[in-house]
């Protein structure tokens, strides 16, 4: 099937609000319902078990709206990290950017605008919940989040290349997008407390500037603001150089065709 | 196949019994075993994560139940989105309503049977509990709530047509109804806190009615009563059309068949 | 294929050590392990939550290694059901339900022998620990514990008989194994509380034979050995015969092939 | 398709090491972020649930990174239990221990980078964690754990195997990367206590000899050391040996192929 540009703008966009809308949906939840999960006949509200499951969750139904049109990379470092492989063209790199961006802002104003009533109640002044949108990190100064976004980024984008490979042979292509849902539990379970696992600087940067214009104080300093936008496109490309050494280029040795990439532009791909 | 209205209504009726059996179930597990969750040497019964996964559970049995025979919307706002975008005879939309308020009515009885001696010890008075049965808002008002439940069946809406478009494709189809319980978990774990997420007129009139019969006190004001009801008709319409206008179309003009659709009437789908 | 019935009951007898081996284990872990999870410093076990997906991980486990050779009842009240309606031969059950008691009072033994060394610190009179192996009733009596195990039983049996039906259409076999996994994980975390879910009375009265022998003392009066057993199959009973109503004759009378549910004798259901 | 021994090395070296980021990350998550989950206001970071799904989804990783080339075992006990029971060549098997070991290593050695600036607030002197990498007793000696890691191995290698037998019947070669790791998330929620569940010598070694190097202390006695490495190898060979007798082999002469088993060497499977 072919899309234009503008179908697969749109549908980018929505993935990404979708995505957002759920991912800062559960951290809303957490932060404004769940702060004091030990209070005697309350309903236990979850703590970052539900946070990993929820982003998980969230990625999922981005890929479940724009998969089939745009590809649903909802991440401009895996847009760039599929450019810098060649499984996608450099051409419609800015564009997907612009769509994810767009859709990740629209998604912060929307879990706003739901939880505004309640966020009154928690905090009016907007002083302690920027945390809702973006990450924050555990530990101050750029080096410690940027290793982390670059680890856990390289293993979400290696993972999503080698889940698009094992698609290409067996009935896998079934639970693909769950595939990689699992990996960002994976990686939200096992990396999320040194910075947030944003490792994607679309989900943390939108959100971000959404807050900066509603309000919100305590944004944090420029490292805080830089990480998760460098750190994640620095971390896919190295996750999709070393999958191609390692693993790709064996498995295309073998033989194997490498088509049909879960997350890669159709058109293009069919077109190699 | 082809099925009569009579054996739909069953399907639909058995289906959304089950739904509030399980989704019932959990909450009153929460409600009456686990209000106090830190006592030493209890076991932790959990608590809102496990109301999230029981009710996607219990939305994937209901599709067990039912999908085959009637389509397994198990929702009045599913009904009429479907009805209203042309997937399902608008003539059929009352027959299923009323199969599904009196599942929900019916499978609210029997959670009550269940756990009555239990719950003769918890509330005997029946002036606390009647969140077993039916949803409330965390803000009182009608426009928080309803706004909530907008966008929380809008998204529900929109992702049921997209799975269901998604199954037209690959292989898909053979966890449609484990993607849809996902759905389910997505909303209620991201959205569940502002209204209770009930997202479905019928899972929260039929319990509420059996609440009021039994003899359920603090039932809520007409508010209450009246945002789970039209939120969730007014957010699976909205959902729907966006969908359609974002994703539907450009698929369908791109030459794909929008046959057989998770959650729509396959004779009717056949016919068009 | 064919098997012999002496290798059904090699693998029936296999399959539910398994499922005892992993059931009685994660109950194990929470009552020798998390009694007291709030203490600063420590990893905290988990709960209830824990207990339901472990279970669920049992059956999962319990129809992989007997799935193709028996079927993977694992279940008195499945193998009863089956039979009662038509599914499977009499002339097989005893043999069944003597697999499955064996079964489940050597998987209590190797729990015991695993966690010896652990249980004699916490409880080394064997007083207060028979849970790990069999359950108990929240509230005194036969009938609400009776009522409990009918209406959790006739569900995992209703949704036993509507996933196997589902796989003779689709694609679902390929996850027909999760499915029935996913109802148990739905029984659990519904309806665990009243009298701990048994739904089966192998797996209730095996362990607690073998908790007699060990030792084991408080392991309860006439109603607590006999609801588990008793419940289970009524409710068995029960749920075949709604679901043969409902769903499974207007689905036979529809075209449809009956054949190939998981949970049956495949030998005997292509003899039909 | 056919891969040459160093392919074969740097796959199921890069697969360990996949594997061992994700599985004592998210030990580090625990141990340096949620030590102590009940301060007001606080997020509740997890606890043993965490560990469970995150090894789990470890396994699922490593599986999709290496499963073509390699075979994913992972595992030194693996690839002796598939060895010695005709699955795999001998002569493969130093080369994959060695793969193993060092992907371990390695993965260990960056899990201390990511997580070094938290490590030097929670525990400057590396006295009280090494619990991240390496698993310990709760009771000391030889034989509980022993016991325990043989009953754990033996579950897991049987499933692998049924598993393996299942794929090569149905559609279930779709998802028999996610049930191998349900199984262990089965084998962590039951049977973690009593020896931490390494289940695999190279996941325990290799991090632990990591940990000597990087300075830790109380990395424990000799049958802290060796337990995990020891009991794994005899619980796999016993789990092999188990399933052909009681499964395997009536399948086999009930006519069915084995062939194509998940996690076994593809080209000398082929041979046979």
């Amino acid at each position: 099937m072919k899309f234009s540009l503008s179908q697969e703008f749109v549908a980018e966009l929505l993935g990404t609000l979708v995505l957002i809308l759920f991912g800062c949906g559960v951290v809303a939840m957490i932060k404004l319902f769940g702060a004091n999960p030990a209070i005697p006949g309350e309903v236990v509200m979850g703590g970052y078990t539900n946070i990993v499951l929820g982003w998980g969750f969230a990625v999922l139904m981005g890929i479940f709206i724009s998969g089939t049109i745009s590809g649903a990379h909802l991440n401009p470092a895996v847009s760039i990290a599929l450019a810098a492989t060649g499984r996608f063209p450099w051409a419609k790199v800015p564009a997907y950017i612009l769509a994810q961006l767009i859709g990740a802002f629209l998604g912060a104003a929307i879990v706003f605008a739901v939880y505004h009533a309640k966020w009154m109640g928690v905090d009016p002044g907007l002083t302690s919940t920027a945390g809702v949108f973006s990450t924050f990190p555990a530990v101050p100064g750029f080096w410690p989040g940027f290793l982390d976004q670059v680890v856990g980024t390289a293993l979400l984008m290696g993972l999503i290349l080698a889940i698009g490979d094992k698609l290409n042979n067996a009935q896998g292509s079934a639970w693909g997008p769950l595939a990689v849902a699992f990996v960002v539990m994976a990686v939200g379970i096992s990396f999320g407390g040194m910075n947030g696992y944003a490792i994607n600087p679309a989900r943390d940067l939108g959100p971000r500037l959404f807050a900066l214009l509603a309000g919100f104080k305590n944004l944090g300093d420029l490292n805080v603001w830089l990480v998760p936008v460098i750190g994640p496109i620095v971390g896919a490309l190295v996750g999709a150089f070393i999958y191609d050494f390692a693993i790709g280029r064996p498995l295309a040795r073998a033989g194997e065709a490498h088509v049909g990439v879960q997350g890669v532009d159709p058109e293009y791909n069919a077109a190699r």
